[in-house]
């Protein structure tokens, strides 16, 4: 039974990073406390929430407290230990669905759904140990990548495979964790689609964006993408029936490869996403706002455009870029509030303004 | 001297409630970590503030320790009382001057810095006591407004007076402070502009929006107003003189009365207004991040409005729409975490999208 959220209900959110942070400053808005859970002491999102519960994923005692503390359970990545959905599901309700999770934790499980489906995805085959590799080239051929089926982000535990030999990283890798060696696909733009879906099976879609990855890390996000009519259309069907599939309930972000044979896709992640967060400045309702709604059992948002935008992470030392950021009239920064500048760590994006929608 | 806050830097908050909340708010979005000074306990600006500090205002230790712990200070509304300021400026800046409350406090100081600019006011005459009554009223015929000179708000401490006799009701409040008698002006529309300006002199104002009260309490303000160019642009130009007059720092609300005469200053709010509240769904900026830049040392945001809007406050029992607010897709909700509805509460507000600016 799906909870109806009123004001001065508490959404509990798994996971205190940016993204949790701004799903809190969403809820806000929306009258609504939240009560994060993360392991590490003074998340970001602590500093704009009601509640903090500092614990580890395995303090099952810590998690039935806290979903018993609060009326619905969200979750700010898909990293999550599924036991931990088991014991917060004996309290209250969580959403997205553990299928979700489950299907987009495994990319073997991801992919084989995806085809299910009919959709297309990039040739893939598993390797569960460095014995699978020579089966696995001839299915791909090279060039391929060689991703671990689990717990990679951000071009983690990936490695590019160039020629049909085992090199001693890619022996390395295939040791390290059960592997999948997928097709290095020849896209001519990536793309994403942020959709959104509610208990009562309503759907709502923002445009498609057009992401640039640099060493493996979303770099930009424009909208709207360089896509025909049919491709964007095609684009928003597809995140439609993947969320309907799942009997999905919160935001999903599904990043697409546009190739001459048509829309591939890479991968689905069941948050909100860092290629979504352009909608912050250029819709009335964003994706943070649009997984509230949803986990609350609300109504979704419209998800129509007003403005075009162009989203640039600002990553590690790029923050500095902030002092001519915030002084340039096009644009909006969003900082995470984050004390300790690492390399390659997210500290805030900009959303530049480059006309009306 | 300015200090100019970096991420990480805090902004104390004089005040808890639902504005406080939403610079808290925009704050939080750049990187700012808040601190609310607030008399009552669990203020709705509390939930998504780093800090809250519950003490009285004339507790001038709780002051200072609060003073201290701050980057800079700000308030967001203006019957705090001038000693206040003077502890927290011996310890830390405070944003918008000293000069610019002491101004807005006193509507006959007010009306008295208003005219020495040029400006035009509705004509008005202290009362001190009730034997002021009659020379008043022969300066300001009738019908007229009997409102206190300190601490009114939404239409408290006001009454109409429509004979030159002195009623019971009159002379009650004549008694109980010091008043002023103001001519009733009879307006075309009343309209309000926004204008926020930085340290550097650096000044943006918001398209003006029209408003409309009952009982004396803002219902709706929309924009665009209905104004020719000229009137448009006269009422920028003039709260940009104002402020700088103040040599302001902050967000102003001016409240103007469009009249065949031409415009009238009716007050002046030396803080972000309700009347600014469709700048978070109209503009890329909106009044609560202009504040925090100005205090913050920032420059000012574009002040551009990509959409129409109108804002509805949702009052006392009013906030029971919000079933129906928001499964509407051209509206967006703001509300302010109150558990307890009140009659004449503001609960929160909507902002409803009529289209491309």
């Amino acid at each position: 039974m799906t909870k109806i959220l009123a004001p001065g209900d508490t959404v509990g959110i798994l996971g205190g990073g940016q993204l949790g942070r701004m799903l809190a400053l969403a809820a806000a808005r929306l009258g609504l406390n939240c009560h994060i859970f993360e392991p590490q002491p003074s998340p970001p999102a602590g500093q704009v929430a009601h509640r903090v519960t500092t614990a580890d994923y395995d303090d099952h005692a810590a998690l039935r407290a806290f979903a018993g503390s609060v009326d619905v359970v969200t979750f700010e990545f898909e990293n999550i230990p599924l036991g931990v959905l088991d014991t917060i599901e004996s309290v209250t309700n969580i959403y997205p669905p553990q299928k979700a999770l489950a299907v987009s934790q495994d990319r073997v499980a991801e992919k084989g759904f995806l085809t299910d489906l009919g959709f297309q995805v990039a040739p893939y085959a598993p390797v569960d140990t460095p014995a699978d590799f020579d089966a696995a080239v001839a299915i791909t051929g090279t060039p391929a990548i060689l991703k671990t089926r689990r717990f990679g982000y951000d071009g983690k535990g990936q490695l590019k495979v160039t020629e049909e030999a085992i090199s001693d990283a890619l022996r390395d890798l295939m040791q390290s964790a059960p592997c999948v060696l997928e097709s290095f696909v020849d896209f001519t733009r990536e793309i994403s689609v942020i959709g959104a879906r509610n208990p009562d099976g309503q759907v709502a879609c923002f445009d498609p964006g057009e992401n640039v990855h640099k060493n493996g890390i979303l770099s930009t996000t424009t909208v709207p993408a360089q896509l025909t009519a049919a491709q964007r259309t095609d684009a928003v069907i597809l995140t439609g029936r993947i969320m309907n599939a799942l009997n999905y309930v919160g935001v999903m972000g599904v990043e697409l490869f546009v190739t001459p044979a048509g829309l591939l896709v890479n991968e689905i992640a069941p948050r909100v996403h860092n290629s979504g967060h352009w909608t912050q400045n250029g819709c009335v309702i964003d994706q943070f706002e649009q997984h509230i709604r949803a986990v609350a059992g609300w109504p979704m948002g419209d998800a129509r455009r007003h403005s075009n935008v162009t989203m640039t992470n600002l990553i590690g030392n790029a923050v500095q870029d902030i002092d001519g950021l915030r002084g340039d009239p096009d644009v909006a920064l969003h900082l995470y509030g984050k004390a300790e500048v690492r390399a390659g760590r997210k500290m805030g994006h900009s959303n530049r303004i480059t006309g009306p929608a």
